[in-house]
């Protein structure tokens, strides 16, 4: 496959290579001070990302999985309630993971391509009288269908229940990428990755606890070592960490948090709603339907678009690759052979975008599906052509 | 200008990445045997591009003008005749050279968009009785009007006149692009540069001398010390240099040989023809006409669109750089405002090409001309289905 | 501080830069063919670096602290018996690793540069009738002494005592730099990280584990997701990998298992030896005795030097970091400020390590010690004249 | 040969990684303002190493050669008297170019290992009645021999005899290393190149005029196109080039002076001198002399090291590279064989001088000479230790 073009898969994303050079360090010694310089504005700047003033950020070497473990481990003890609703393959394997763990999760099974269902929790939340459930799980943003869910209405209906359980936010294909209130939500946990909104390689779990996960922490029982953010925090103080670091990938995250501060965190969302709307158009333009079930629901960092029945999706995929040297996502799980996916976020511009949605369209009328070649094209171009200037400036 | 989008001027083209790792060396001792594992595979490696057995390649620290003052400062001497005709900015910059050389050059001026005149070169060549003429100029591809013009012609030319005269080729952005046959053609002397179909950053002159220019090079008075060749192929005897070489552009030039024939000359030839013929197809799709004349002239790497009466074509190259973050190649000389160039030689992609038409469709559109967003893409789409996996497996 | 000098921290180590131009990688599609030709040579190679034929290698997105945890969590259940010595800080940390996972730990306490005691595993096992503990715990290599130990008389004691306990190695500090034999000292686990010999960043724990331990893994009762083996091997039988892998890592230790490969793994380990004798009979010839109590302790890849009572070592690590711009390793835990430790693993040559002497002379005469300049230098010159220019053409 | 080890050739340097990444830029539009925002920095920042108010900078694609090529045909006419010294391969190779060119070059013999004859230059000068000496060449700093000239003197004897020529200084190997001063010397034409005291990859040839040589540009008759000053005059004042420019190189220059400015010219000077006379140290250590005369002369970029009669000094050089991986300077031309040299210019630490040192030492008595081990190193040491700190910190 040719490395000459750039990816559509909903993460790992397109690196710009500024920041991979800054990935690309030299070994220094990790007990000296270049790591505090390193470390400090990585904290303050995930910090900022989150809109939050006193989030505790933790910079883990490990990948999304190793956040969300984190994020249970640290606040939850055996036999703990756990609230979750599976809407996608993510959602899915958070709930597998909690279940591994010995948590008690209620699972609400929510169609894929829908959203989080905020009344149903809100249904639950007040029937669990004595507060057995510790914690409600949220993705943020599904990766395998294209939906983000509300999380504003998930803190409603925990305030409205009146119910002290902990808010974990999955937000590791939507945090740098699309709007994210740490503090606004009342979100106690939110996880995300390297790979990104944060254009970086994998490698780097990023999460960030309120005061009251932090307190949890102290008697969860859950067993952890590696992920421990007592540790971490313990090390963090002392400019140090409690093993060795992942210098570079924080060195090139530091990069990347002033790359986003320098764009300007609305334009970085601007951008992602502007390059999604014109692949939705394309999409439309195809004549074909979305796996979200509605516009409130439409992701900005990555499409699922349905393909018609009897048609297998993931031949796009295949042939894409295969004959264009191109990447895009396959369905996963449920939907699987049903959707193809286009992942738009962290390092993109229209133009790039363009190449996408070209390469999509000659796959398409290569595999005998009825689109017309330019289409797709067509209509992300008519909105892409209003007001394009800024963001692609901040992308240098 | 983002420095995430591919470059659509004539030159200097979009760099493979691993070549400029290749490039970006460490510091070696250029007087070790390490030179000379880099220098020799260069020297192999071009001789193979240019299909020759026999020419003797020179690799200097310089750029394509440096390597066209190489072939006449090596070769002539004040005062002698030279033939070349003026069909563009760059044949009428060699033509400037050798002026300030103080050669005598007859100059056939040719409409900038048509080739090169064998036929008058010939008529001139025969009427030569005394052979004054010492060397024939031409120039293989003019960048600036996307016109191609036939050596092999110009050989034919020389050939009928029973003329002794040497044959000068530039090559800088038709060599490993476009066929290029020195041995066949009798070439005497080419020239090209690292930035083009090398797909490396300027700052290598390549040239190739038949045994005759070897022999010219003997007794030619024009005074030269940084471009000698004869220097030159006195340190490669000795695997050296005659002066610190640019050993790290070398060792990328190294590693692009290998990659040019990995993917297999004629396979190269055939993926420039391929994006080349979808521009010109996009082109058409516009309504908009080529500075090219015929055909026969169409270059394949790079395309010269005329916009219509009264248009300034520099607006486009502006626009797309300001709002888009994409680089065209403006009008040079006669042609400036005329003409908008897009550059299609080096490592590119069927995909990123598609992105340089649907950008340049959205800035023709932005400033009023009648162009049908999608229109362009759409026929270089068409064109683009049929055969695209072998090349692009290749550019991995 | 420098980033011109090389380090003598006992890691991470100094990278060659291939290796990391290896790991700075564009981004690929995780789910391609592109990330089996990745991963496969890398399992391969990992296991060939053991000394194995039949090792399951299991490459995890964490550090070294995550390849312990995945080796207790993958095999252990609660209340499991672990046999464990002290001896350092990082035999230290892993048994507070088994406490903090409910394990029930059988301390041996050994003296800091002490080996550790095979004699009293055997006692112990013996008198464990009831196979009451399921794993035996050895670091090979203690990084914070400097001492190494036998791991052949560990297995001894067990099949002395016949007794069916797992053995985990932590060979974080050793493997890839000193000779290590999993199956000839059936070992069950063995676990290390890429930024010691295998000259990478930090990011990768690597394990092995024999068919004894996979077949643990099936009833182990500790839980854990992010670092299960389980889910791992199910990734690797389909090329992929449970979550997004550290594909850009993983590609730079394929191309480190090359270079060990080409250089020889004998001849690896030769080359630490060489140069850690050498670190050794300079400091002898400073008059300092090293923390390893006797030269059968002697590790190659790190030594741990005793300053005069009275004196504070982390001065010499201090002042050399201020002063000189280069970084040695401080004391911990119990020999803080009793011994400074110079690392001489990875990517070393004689040469550098003369550098790394040098400095440290300097330091020590600046700091008022009784050590004359030059004196440690020459003691190792004599010793690296014998037999240099094998291993160092291989480092190139 | 190793790539991790320093190299010790006198130029090439070793080249900070920062810089070689900045050098290292994907494709831009050189006709955009992104070449410009390169550009204009590097002209004023080369003004300022020069310490000059006015110099005209340029900066060519080219070598030291070529800038030396430059300077001639930029300013002179055939059959132009010059005054030049041959005190070295380097003032020999520009005496040569001189004649090749056709100008009349009155050359003072004078001893290798002897500075510049200021007074024989007077004596000359004073006799050229009639000013056919239009230009009076120095070589600064002479790599062969390792000796340093004085410009300041030779200014004087050209004030003394009144004599208008033009003032050539050749700083390839002094400017950014060792003071320079463009104004008070009354320098007319400086020339250098990138790979020596600017740290980076060869290929650029930088040159400083006076406004005396910019007039004298206007009436010189020898040849030229590719080294043109008024060409790349007109370019510059464009924001633009003649031909395509080595952006990346000289966006790496951009980032060398910016280097040099953080770490103080003055302090770059005081650095070299202070591992410049711990190199001489060593030599007086070993017992050895320099190639320089006297202490006036030496040189704080490269020390030439004579060895006893009937020692080949050459096989240190081979040795040092074959059985150590590093590498140091043979002698050239007539001192070939009875000097090898130590390069110590550009980015170097005095830990990375001790590892160059150390090694010369080694392969010193591995041939048999009467050099005693840690000899040369300890007396580095001493003199390294009483002010490091400063400059350390600064080549970070």
């Amino acid at each position: 496959m040719s490395l000459q073009n750039p990816v559509f898969i909903p993460g790992p994303t397109n690196m710009p290579e500024v920041l991979r050079k800054a990935c690309d360090m030299p070994t220094i010694d990790h007990r000296s001070p270049q790591f505090g310089a390193i470390l400090h504005p990585c904290l303050e700047g995930v910090r900022e990302v989150l809109k939050s003033d006193s989030a505790h950020i933790f910079i883990l070497p490990a990948t999304g999985t190793g956040g969300w473990e984190a994020a249970l481990t640290n606040t939850l003890s055996p036999g703990d309630g756990v609230l979750a609703a599976r809407n996608g393959m993510f959602s899915h394997r958070w709930i597998d993971m909690c279940q591994r763990h010995g948590l008690d999760v209620r699972v609400v099974e929510t169609p894929w391509g829908a959203g989080l269902p905020a009344d149903k929790y809100e249904e639950i939340l007040k029937s669990d009288r004595d507060h057995k459930i510790k914690a409600v799980l949220v993705t943020h943003n599904e990766t395998a269908t294209g939906v983000k869910s509300d999380i504003a209405a998930v803190r409603a209906a925990l305030d409205a229940a009146n119910h002290p359980a902990l808010l974990f936010v999955d937000g590791v294909s939507s945090i740098a990428s699309m709007d994210f209130r740490f503090d606004e939500w009342g979100v106690d946990a939110a996880v995300t990755g390297s790979q990104k909104g944060f254009m970086l390689p994998a490698g780097l779990a990023i999460i960030g606890f309120s005061d009251k996960a932090m307190k949890a922490s102290q008697s969860a029982a859950l067993p952890r070592t590696f992920l421990d953010i007592g540790d971490m925090a313990q090390g963090y103080a002392n400019n140090g960490y409690p093993y060795t670091p992942p210098f570079g990938l924080m060195n090139g995250l530091k990069l990347s948090l002033d790359m986003l501060r320098d764009e300007g965190l609305d334009n970085v969302f601007d951008r992602h709603h502007r390059i999604a709307e014109g692949v939705r158009r394309a999409a439309a333009a195809w004549g074909l339907e979305l796996c979200a079930q509605s516009p409130d629901l439409y992701s900005d960092t990555v499409t699922a678009i349905r393909t018609p029945e009897g048609f297998n999706a993931t031949d796009i995929v295949t042939r894409a690759a295969n004959e264009y040297g191109m990447a895009f996502g396959v369905g996963l799980g449920e939907v699987a052979g049903k959707v193809f996916r286009i992942g738009h976020l962290g390092s993109l511009t229209d133009a790039m975008m363009l190449s996408g949605l070209g390469v999509a369209e000659m796959v398409m009328v290569d595999l005998g599906l009825n689109v017309k070649l330019g289409s797709g094209v067509a209509a992300a171009q008519e909105y892409y052509r209003h007001g394009s200037s800024k963001a692609e400036k901040a992308v240098a």
